[in-house]
């Protein structure tokens, strides 16, 4: 992308006359302003929101909190929210927690309105009683990714229907003949990612299909946490056809352990994650996953946020829904074990006549 | 970990009580003090630094400027310089200059001495006269990673020999007997990287091992561009047996593009990095890379700018040299193809005897 600094470059000018005519502002002789704006054309440049702040002395900045800078998801969020911060030329700054509340606290504490206008909130182990001190204090939060639609926080936030995600992940093996699936949950059953795993349960269940307490590891979210989880499930089931985690980063830990004691993936087992983050993308063989609307929620944290800034939005804790998870098919899922074997028995006869 | 406000619920009384206790501050009941300290004790509570600054009611800050937070690297690097900045009771807050001047010029003017008290910043585009303003206006700055320890920047700075990455991990290749070696180079000759390049050539050139300019592309600092380079290396130069990239996520890439042709790794291909990242652990097969001393440098990089904050920092525009890079074999090298096929041939041979 072509910089202020280079159009000034090109034009033998300062950045401040650049702006100035881009602006319409200051005196610029007719001969430097034409020079510029060949400078301009030469190099398609189009003046961005955050050059024109720049430009003003002024700028405006959202923070987002995140509790674990490490997980990939949230540089992926990060980078979504950054960008419509930047629509309306606001910069973003991102803290991490370290899944720490007296960081998250400290935080809030030292940056919500003095800093950043607004704050951001990924809600892993968030204590509600400072975010609302944060409120009252009279810096909009919005909550990112509340997980449970069916029931408000209290306090302005994205949604997103994680259960319907779990329900996705569970439908989709059921219907490549799975009826042996253990389960990675990320966390506990009383964490962020719960209702992932109460959308799968309750769709096995609808179906009628066996899920005993035996066949749940609860972990870490990350690939190491989903590669132990999944060697425990896979030595005590061996006869499981396929794991579901609640996130990608442990589906590709049991993708790794399924590999590592010889298994096939798909054909032996089958593996599916929640997210979609870059990994499942760019992981042999592609994850199977149900893929979170990421960038849409971004979008809809920082809109919601800034409107509350603006004093916009509407009500008193404000909760929008983002679009609903979908299921994304890769090669780490393919037809149950058994199923499989059968069929090729029966090709195998058929060779033999 | 235990935090100061679960000390607090379990006494039964607020954090600031706790706090007081714990700093022998402020007018505490000695039932109440026992209670806190039972508390404290049952919980194995450490009160840490940003606790304190927390209840004294002063954040220092630390900015660390990034150029592409979606870089798993950074994050890393984040990780460490974070931890680091605890050490001092310090925060650190992460802003992403997405490969723009404009941006991190922005960052640094409305960041630098209002919320942070010093800058770590990454050396990807970076315009050194933009650095020498924020110094001028009194706020100290570190460059992280500076790639010539040979040439010092004029700025204060923690340098890494890359070129010595690149010197091993070309070695690494010619002691597996590789002599047709293609490279993959993110970003351009005159980019951050090319260090490690250099270190590269200079070591096959000592070795008399031919590296014609056909046989290293120039790409993006990512798993896709390593991916696309790769093709284009493999389709065009068969006879390749290993393939060195100057970053982790275009070596993946690597593996990727030959994985998808039916190559096997090693036994076909070799493939090397530079960097050890996370992924560079948990991709199947294991990564071989140059490990940056990741930890060391940011660690080194906070620590040179508290000195400066503080007065402390010797001479002008101090640079230290992090620990040298170390080789990481996993098990995407292996003996060029040639040899093992002589090898398995001649076994063959006296299997047959």
């Amino acid at each position: 992308m072509t910089t202020l600094m280079e159009v000034a470059q090109r034009a033998g000018v300062t950045p401040a006359t650049v702006s100035n005519v881009l602006r319409q502002r200051g005196k610029v002789g007719a001969a430097t302003r034409e020079r510029v704006l060949e400078a301009v054309a030469a190099l398609d440049y189009r003046p961005h929101l955050t050059a024109r702040a720049l430009a003003e002395g002024s700028t405006p900045t959202l923070a987002l909190m995140v509790s674990s800078i490490a997980n990939p998801f949230y540089p992926e969020f990060a980078l979504a929210a950054e960008r419509a911060a930047r629509r309306s030329g606001r910069f973003l700054i991102v803290c991490n927690t370290n899944e720490d509340p007296v960081m998250l606290r400290a935080y809030l504490d030292q940056i919500a309105g003095t800093l950043s206008e607004g704050m951001l909130v990924m809600n892993a182990k968030v204590d509600f009683e400072v975010l609302r001190k944060t409120q009252a204090r009279g810096t909009p939060v919005v909550l990112c990714l509340w997980e449970r639609p069916e029931t408000p926080p209290g306090i302005p936030c994205i949604a997103v229907d994680f259960a319907a995600a779990g329900a996705l992940a569970a439908h989709h093996l059921l219907e490549l003949g799975h009826r042996r699936i253990g389960a990675i949950l990320a966390g506990g059953l009383d964490g962020v990612q719960a209702p992932r795993y109460e959308g799968f349960c309750a769709t096995l269940k609808l179906e009628n299909v066996a899920h005993p307490d035996s066949e749940v590891r609860f972990t870490t979210d990350s690939v190491q946490g989903g590669y132990q989880a999944a060697v425990q499930l896979l030595d005590e089931h061996p006869d499981l056809t396929a794991i579901f985690a609640t996130n990608d980063l442990p589906a590709l830990g049991a993708m790794h352990a399924a590999a590592d004691r010889g298994l096939r993936i798909p054909e032996d087992i089958s593996v599916i994650g929640i997210t979609d983050i870059q990994l499942a993308r760019e992981s042999r063989p592609g994850l199977s996953t149900v893929a979170v609307p990421t960038e849409a929620a971004a979008t809809l944290a920082v809109e919601l946020l800034e409107a509350l800034i603006d004093g916009k939005a509407g009500g008193n804790a404000p909760m929008q829904i983002a679009p609903v998870p979908v299921l994304v098919v890769r090669a780490s899922t393919g037809p149950a074990r058994r199923k499989k074997r059968r069929r090729q028995t029966a090709e195998r006869s058929r060779g033999k006549r």
